[in-house]
């Protein structure tokens, strides 16, 4: 075993801080709430690949446990990667949608408008069980993707790259509304949505 | 709605073509039976686009059976995604690991080198059930995650660029080989596999 | 189309009433509002039905919108069926355990006591996700299984009975608790419990 | 740790031995390969549940790993379970359908007729993905439901008993028969089946 990979092994993924003022219609107690489940999933990140480092030690005789360890690493990896894209919309306030940004180009062509690709969001959104609904972009294709993911992992589109990711957990809302409410959730949130934001994530890649 | 929704309610996804020639260890008549499945996702994704499409003339009516249309997108899109990154890694024939490539580099960083990169996929293609390995390049970190994805949607990444695609569905390879022989379809794989394909996957975001 | 299936295309699921007196630590509340779930679940298997029947008028055009809408069937259905487990749970009265129940025996043959099986359940029930904790009986065995299943429909054991139905999505019990106080929502379940309910389920099919 | 639980940590599920007579359509070679299988699944169930033994020997240390082995728990019991009730079909040779049978009067409430009961049956099984099509009856209603499982764990409804088992994983055709000829498979599967064995399955709670 070579220095990189006793590094590697050592290697901790680190929890992001967020600087969120106060929201509009998504509570401060919320947010804490939130924030402590996505705590939770970056130690899980790091439990995982400790407990297989763990178990790699003796790699025959654990093969079948390590592999199912690793099954599950995409519920924790996303629930920690998607709570990130989630709460750092929120940062530096919220914005004004942007007509000439090129995600309403991108919205225009695939959805007829802005409002158009807000209102999709919102109808993917209102899909039955918990998960999240993501915008992603094809860069294939240039195209936008809007799509509902089950828990954290089922239903990611592959090899895109993610835009807008909103959380239809319970958790994410619950503090303020009840389930029969949670399009009243969706307007807070997207009251609150810092555009600039998901505009960067676009033409990261440029 | 506008004339930018209409082209893209038309728009259809094409099947690409792939310029194989003879593989090592995988038979033509697998690969040409393998290309027919890869054709049937492409049909059902545009089938699902044009489905939905039909029954938006009465979305009130129709939104719960809209939405599990939608809920099964990733099945397809996924399908035939990674089947077009499983295909173009055997076009141009194989060629050898080039141990200065930036695969190479991030390889011996999480694995140790590229050896223990390879055996670590074959690690992974052993997980019990069908399904795909994928190896991801996370452009936040710059680390390589190498993953089992259950079908083909259960398990993805979120938000990461693919670097290779080894698909493990019994029909990938029960042409040529009883499930109890999948590693000889593994190292078959791993024979005819264009690396050149592989590293232009890591540095295209360059 | 003979008379039988006509009558079977309109037969309906019934929405079941629970005759729950006040809880230790669930409050009325936290029941109204999942009690309004359970109903959404039961509306929605009997939309899975409606919807089928009409997309059959057209089966052949339709095969692939039938086929997806009957995929999530079991989402719905176990979502009715799983609610009236757990809710009748706690129709008249909670009951003391009785050590001398068929319960008890198969409960201390596989886990060593009545104490040590309530322990697992709560193991169990600690798994990372939403979703259940379902204690089955595998009449081929004579053996209770305790499982965790994710959202409604994953994870299930084929062909077993349930004999105990625990609810961990995040709406059972976020009225009441924040998903980090979640074992005391796990104590106020098991004071609440009738276990003659439990026990009838097991002896039912002798 | 008492007697019974010592004896049960020890109890091991023993490979049922089915006595098969050549069927027509589904080659021996298939059928030998196939009970490999099965045979793979019946060790994995003993092996997830000697490792969580061992594994519980250091149950706070170990109670993730031991959660996510649980959480797999399912994809080998029923693998398991679910090709005994596939292979049990072909034992005692094929049998004549009864219509004077209960499954004969079940399936002609529910489907219209016993033939139109077998197209559903195939309608179901032209589901994409690979999986099992089951039929179970439902005792609280006394209904047959005919539902698309995904993998071995997706999709099972909750509860109720198997009454006829198809497998439609491609290792269940690929020695005979290519994924684009499954339907030949799937009347191979009905020429062989004993319906004895199914009626039985179906009065054996009476």
């Amino acid at each position: 075993m070579n220095i990189s990979i006793v590094y590697f092994v050592h290697m901790k993924y680190m929890q992001r801080n967020f600087n969120i003022n106060p929201l509009d219609g998504i509570s401060e107690k919320q947010i804490y709430i939130h924030l402590g489940l996505y705590s939770g999933y970056v130690k899980h990140v790091n439990l995982i690949r400790e407990e297989i480092a763990n178990l790699a030690k003796n790699k025959e005789a654990n093969a079948y446990t390590i592999s199912e360890l690793r099954r599950r690493f995409s519920f924790e990896f996303n629930g920690m990667r998607m709570h990130e894209y989630y709460f750092e919309q929120f940062e530096n306030n919220p914005t004004k949608q942007n007509e000439n940004s090129t995600l309403a180009k991108l919205a225009s062509v695939k959805y007829g408008s802005y409002d158009a690709f807000i209102s999709h969001i919102r109808e993917v959104a209102s899909s039955r069980g918990i998960g999240w609904t993501i915008v992603y972009i094809d860069d294939i294709t240039n195209t936008l993707h809007t799509v509902f993911v089950s828990d954290h992992e089922i239903g990611q589109l592959v090899g895109l790259r993610v835009v807008l990711a909103l959380d239809l957990w319970e958790h994410a809302f619950m503090m303020d509304y009840i389930p029969a409410e949670k399009t009243k959730y969706i307007d807070a949130f997207f009251k609150n949505i810092n555009w600039h934001t998901i505009e960067k994530r676009i033409t990261s890649n440029d």
